[in-house]
């Protein structure tokens, strides 16, 4: 028996065998090249074999996993293309007569060994672990040999490995694969964010599971409190089975969930949606018991592909949406691109702060042929269900007034061609904090508003939510953030119309109780989700709630203030 | 006499002879070079005098034009040393066995051919001149050429060319040149804002006034309306000698404001100070009617030199400051390094959105050795006159609290080691929108606040003030900014302390009677700017305007409401 700790990536218990992820040999010799314009050639080849492999293996994640694990590999296509990868090694190539392996190598090793300098800079480790895992494909492509393919594995396992890749991660099946355990990584990291997706079991960081474990060793993950046993005793074994029957049960219980409305302790109906971004989704939405869609990210439908979608390939999508959700209440937002998000087949501005730059709105006021192909789909598909539409980070009225315009002239065209339209509501995602002061002004004018969080946040505190120099101002609790919420909910409930939201806080368990508190009517989150918090909404009391989110908005100083005053006033376990 | 209209890129008029501008012969021959490595280091030594010129040409503009002015130059060394356009040159000259000329010329031409494809987009156009001035003096050196020495001139002219590098325009000796015409430009170029910190007329984009013209051609620049008269007629002349004399009579007028304090209308005391960036500006503020100093940038301290500038160093400077302003008050912000502004002897991370990440405040908090030594400097400087500190960024009261912490450490030192220390108060600029909303909570723990505008638009818009795709969101005015303002105002007074301001804002026209509207104490602005300020305000009643104000915060919609309403009830001409 060996028992040893690591960091929780996802909670959760597994109990079962071991299978040992050990990487192909991937080694070569140095060779001088006579023609390097021909190694190039074969790099190049490998680059556009490894290419098609990602985005095949992209497209496999997409429908299997969702969009948030399908970025990873979004991101992997962009940096193989980068000038900035791909040039230094066809100038190794072509001024030191090296041949291609030893070039990638280099380069590789060079561009690790800069990115470990950055200390304790978890963002700069993930850019790490991305470029390690692109140079391992090409090198496969180079040398000709295949990765080791999860996908195989035909009995139940715990993958134990030195690091897991996202590429690695991302061909697991959860038929099978029980839980991860890795000597690296943490709990940020692009494996921790895939291994929560597929809801497994896995701690990361243990340092040394690698050396401690054989195959078919029996192993116990323990992801509610970071713990691993290799060949645990029979005593353990009993005492985690038992842990685990209880776990199916809590996850059985949840279930039951599934048709039931969302209420709280004292009957308040409040109404929890899915976030989506593929039309697929939806279906895993209501296998959750999603009460509508608060959000449907259409900027895959732009991503997925080497050119824009068409106006009838969206139109199929956003239709699907609705059909599948048979007239629940579906929110599609107009395509928000730009920031952190390329579409490779377009050329963007490079812009020193591309979070404050070109995007979303901005981007759909400039380029109005993409914007009102993307209305027309919409007003087709408005046909078939419940349709709203909101337009992604709007700061004036004067963009989501000549937004509308555009969309009520798109609208009278087709009306004056016969098409039928549907009654679709107009609205606005709130994110900028110019449009949360300015709440009551938008709540005259638009159908409806959604709080998105995320930018919300990182605007207000003025800390990039991607930057790890600055992770620890990105505060979802701080009074400002809070006192902006409840001013846009205010503003909402004054015009008669429903509060919602469709950022991360809306499933924040510290969050969820003081947005109760303020009035939200909408709470918009992951399908993985949503039973949990149906489930814990039913333990509050929205009187008592209300008077937390008084004290919070008038005297709280800080964010650990809030936590405080939270967990002072709420019962349920954290 | 030909007339011909551009666009103005600073007002006023002169009248004086024409100085033709011509540029230096940089021709030279393509040749292939047998020993690159020798052509590389003849390349390393242009770049090395090219810095050692630009670094003695900052330093002159930075004594007699400030740091604004200067901080173009600041630009140049460190665009000169930047890999991305130093390394292609080396490549060149090494992989094709080419003379150092050619490559820098093929490099750069490459650049401006990438740079002018971004049509309309003038913050690209702006770096291509900068490319372009950079290139061509590594040129002058590289063939042993000078270029023309503006400063050479002994009499009075307008100076006409086709377009203006900032070099040149800091060469120009405002003595003699009246006034500045080129046939390219914008408002926003950096000639543009030279010429406005130059005070001089100025029309730019005027497309062909180099064809126009010879030297010592009598010209009238009319930077009132954006015409240019060359050879005028006599009734010409005549008309615009008496517009100069009463432009000069308005200048006298200004100047009689100069020991006056500043009182509206209905005699209401408000202070106007001004923002320096260098020690020597202190002086300047003082000439201008300065009633102190809203805010010394210390950043210059630090970007100024190839080192962290010594305790003793800054210590002379602080002392300096508080010396001249003989106990007028001065507020010194710390070190505000990071998002736009690096500092060339230290590493700082490369960031996908530095204004949201690691700068000003979260840098001092992180650099603690650095920040200590500016608390100590400035600690032994303030038994010189009446000193307040403020710290940039501060999103929370944490990070206040850290911060104070710290001096007080510093300070009880001091007092430990028998050192006199003055009185010295602590607080925070108010540029980041978390703040600004819980600055009913900060107003309580700072002995002050002083608004930081140019941020605290850019983070509650999200809009990059330095991006053009999104200038037209960068909205001083927008009703947003105005309510955060009020509401920052109104926390100062209700804990009975004055509500300062030290952006660009204090000292727009526009905006300038809501402020004073709402109440703000002190305005502080660039030394140009505050004898016509207070002229302005001798025209105000301060009830009227805190009508408008209301009206604006409860009523505007948008930034042209805003404006709308200033203009119906501001009396005087914009």
């Amino acid at each position: 028996m060996k028992k040893l700790t690591g960091v929780s990536a996802n909670d959760g218990i597994a109990i079962a065998t071991v299978y040992k992820l050990v990487d192909s040999d991937l080694s070569f010799k140095k060779r001088t090249i006579k023609n390097p314009e021909k190694e190039i050639d074969r790099f190049e080849d490998a680059l556009r074999s490894s290419g098609k492999e990602l985005i095949s293996i992209k497209k496999r994640v997409l429908s299997l996993l969702g969009d948030k694990a399908a970025q990873v590999f979004q991101a992997h296509i962009v940096m193989m293309r980068d000038p900035e990868f791909v040039n230094p090694i066809i100038n190794q190539i072509k001024n030191n007569h090296i041949n291609a392996e030893y070039a990638l190598k280099k380069v590789s090793d060079r561009s690790v060994r800069y990115f470990d300098m950055m200390v304790n800079n978890h963002y700069m480790q993930e850019r790490k672990n991305d470029i390690v895992d692109i140079s391992k494909r090409i090198m496969s492509h180079l040398l000709g040999k295949k990765l080791p393919d999860l996908s195989l594995i035909n009995k139940p396992v715990v993958v134990v490995t030195h690091d897991l890749t996202p590429s690695d991660t991302a061909q697991l099946n959860t038929k099978y694969v029980k839980g991860i355990v890795a000597d690296q990584g943490g709990r940020t990291s692009h494996s921790a964010i895939m291994a929560r997706i597929l809801a497994m079991p896995a701690i990361v960081n243990t340092q040394k599971i690698t050396n401690l474990v054989s195959n078919n060793d029996q192993i116990i993950v323990d992801g509610d409190s970071g713990i691993v046993i290799v060949n645990p005793t029979h005593k353990q074994v009993s005492i985690y089975q038992k842990k685990l029957k209880l776990q199916n049960q809590k996850l059985n219980s949840l279930n039951n969930l599934k048709q039931r409305k969302t209420v709280t302790k004292d009957k308040k109906r409040v109404m929890l949606s899915a976030n989506i971004g593929t039309h697929n989704d939806a279906t895993t939405a209501l296998k959750n018991g999603a009460e509508g869609i608060g959000l449907y990210r259409t900027e895959f439908l732009y991503m997925n592909s080497d050119r824009l979608p068409t106006e009838d390939e969206q139109f199929q999508s956003y239709k699907t949406v609705l059909q599948r959700m048979k007239n629940k209440p579906v929110i599609i937002r107009t395509l928000d691109i730009g920031g952190d998000k390329q579409l490779p087949y377009m050329q963007m501005p490079k812009e020193d702060n591309p979070f404050l730059g070109y995007r979303a709105i901005r981007f759909s006021l400039n380029k109005e042929d993409i914007f009102r192909t993307q209305l027309r789909a919409l007003l087709r598909a408005s046909n078939y269900g419940d349709l709203s539409i909101i337009f992604p980070m709007v700061s004036t009225l004067g963009e989501f007034r000549a937004a509308k315009s555009i969309y009520n002239e798109e609208r009278q065209k087709m009306i004056n061609q016969n098409q039928p339209v549907g009654k679709i509501k107009i609205g606005i995602m709130v994110e900028v904090p110019s449009a949360a002061i300015l709440a009551d002004q938008f709540a005259k004018e638009v159908d409806l508003m959604s709080i998105g969080t995320n930018d919300l946040i990182q605007y207000t505190m003025a800390a990039d939510r991607g930057n790890n120099y600055v992770a620890n101002l990105y505060q979802p609790y701080h009074p400002a953030v809070l006192r902006l919420i409840k001013h846009v909910i205010d503003a909402c409930h004054h015009e008669h119309k429903p509060a919602r939201m469709c950022g991360e806080m809306a499933s924040d368990p510290i969050a969820m109780p003081i947005l109760l508190g303020m009035g939200l009517d909408e709470f918009s989150m992951s399908s993985s989700s949503i039973l949990k918090i149906r489930s814990l909404m039913k333990k509050l009391d929205t009187n008592k709630m209300a008077k937390l989110a008084t004290k919070v908005v008038h005297s709280a100083n800080t964010s650990e203030d809030v936590i405080e005053m939270v967990k002072s006033m709420v019962s349920f376990q954290y």
